[in-house]
């Protein structure tokens, strides 16, 4: 049977997204890895599948592959990209992804304009974790950085210039920094007025990506908590801008960005191993 | 209106090809390249149109772009795919491509495999070209590497191991060598046998790649002019094999290799800049 697929992406961070709420598709870690395969398959960053939703308040389950097989937890980019594809179906406004970790609500502003509420950070020195008792608002290690977890470990560094540290220098060194036991997302953030700065993004494990939705959330967090930028901010990265919001109210972090369709397609998967 | 397309390739060289025969889309040069972005679009080293043909022994016109946008004249690994389109349609066993350089015959040796006729080489220094008057078959060069023109500049080290060099390091300095005005595709090989041989090209313009066709034509032919192997040979490169034949009749050089569909798609021109 052959199958079918979207090619979606957000600030081009890409995915390809299958459809198994009728059918199951035979989509083992191998034929997985080939189908993200940028020359030989479709190619993406991540593989992304959908099934009937059973959870409270959702209204799909959506499950996360890296590009070589393995299960991610969850993707801001592409939770947009899904509940984009997902508000044209259903013509709601809100949608609500259950993921493996957990219910994820989403909010269509229009057509490819997404916010996702990705909860609330964790500013706890245990929670990003760190390796002793501090304060992660000001990390002992040159450069000042403030460290926070918006479910995965983030510090931030706020530098004069946009160009003041080169992140593909110093990313390495500070991502397996002694300071963090589960290694940690670098930001480089230049703060540019009280609502915009510029960040880049040392992603754990994956180096430097044109976009990082959690890494733009967390760089407004460490931004607010040092008073740098109002509460609402504009966050422009390689790939483009997410408006990211910590709510006063109840402490949730909202990012607002684009979700597009490449184009859709259709693969035979006994053309590709299982 | 949707554009249709397919996704091919020919060791893991991969082609976006598009049928105007019919419909012409409007593909501008910005477009193009808006579609071959690996994130943001469809994906691929080229880009390929097929339009009505209008040459003697042409079933199609081939066009050829690179990502960037640009015309380029041919290349081998995407004829192999679009004769194999094309014989699947007509049923028929032989293919003439029209291209930019000239009608190209090829022959399906089934589906999946095919025969294309590359011409016959040109071995004199002007061919190459080379920077004055010398033997083709010894250049004053380090190494002692040997020239030939395929339609495009190459020249060909024969190394007593696979790893004896390294292209990524050598491989630009020999590219941009006074010897060659025009520069040069650079091929690194190891004879395994009277048969094999084992080949990796840094290609100009383009590095390393993981197969190059015409590289493989001519590591062949000097390797038949110094002796080393029989005129049938298999060339093995880092994304699979090309059966390479010097013809004794008519000296033609004849590539066989794989062409393979990795899936179908259908795209909105107007979601990519004109």
């Amino acid at each position: 049977m052959m199958t079918g697929f979207l090619k979606m992406h957000g600030l081009g961070n890409d995915f390809v997204v299958v459809d198994e709420r009728v059918h199951r598709h035979d989509l083992t870690p191998a034929r997985i890895a080939a189908l993200s395969d940028r020359h030989a398959g479709i190619g993406c960053d991540q593989f992304v599948t959908l099934r009937p939703a059973c959870a409270e308040g959702a209204d799909v389950f959506v499950r996360f592959f890296n590009a070589d097989g393995s299960e991610s937890g969850a993707c801001g980019n592409a939770s947009r990209c899904v509940a984009d594809l997902l508000a044209r179906e259903t013509g709601q406004d809100h949608v609500g992804l259950q993921t493996r970790a957990g219910v994820l609500h989403a909010t269509i502003i229009r057509p490819g304009l997404v916010t996702v509420d990705m909860g609330t950070p964790a500013q706890g020195w245990a929670d990003v974790p760190l390796a002793k008792a501090m304060d992660t608002l000001h990390l002992p290690i040159a450069g000042d950085p403030a460290a926070v977890s918006m479910g995965n470990p983030h510090a931030t560094f706020f530098m004069p210039a946009a160009d003041a540290m080169d992140p593909c220098m110093a990313g390495p060194d500070l991502e397996h920094h002694p300071l963090f036991p589960q290694r940690a997302n670098i930001g480089f953030a230049h703060v540019t007025g009280r609502d915009a700065m510029r960040l880049r993004v040392w992603e754990r494990g994956s180096g430097l990506t044109r976009a990082c939705g959690s890494g733009a959330c967390a760089a407004v967090v460490n931004a607010v908590r040092r008073g740098l930028v109002e509460r609402t901010c504009a966050v422009v990265m390689d790939g483009g801008a997410l408006t990211i919001t910590w709510r006063e109210g109840d402490g949730h972090v909202l990012m607002t960005g684009p979700a597009q369709t490449s184009f859709t397609g259709t693969f035979n998967p006994e053309d590709y191993p299982r």
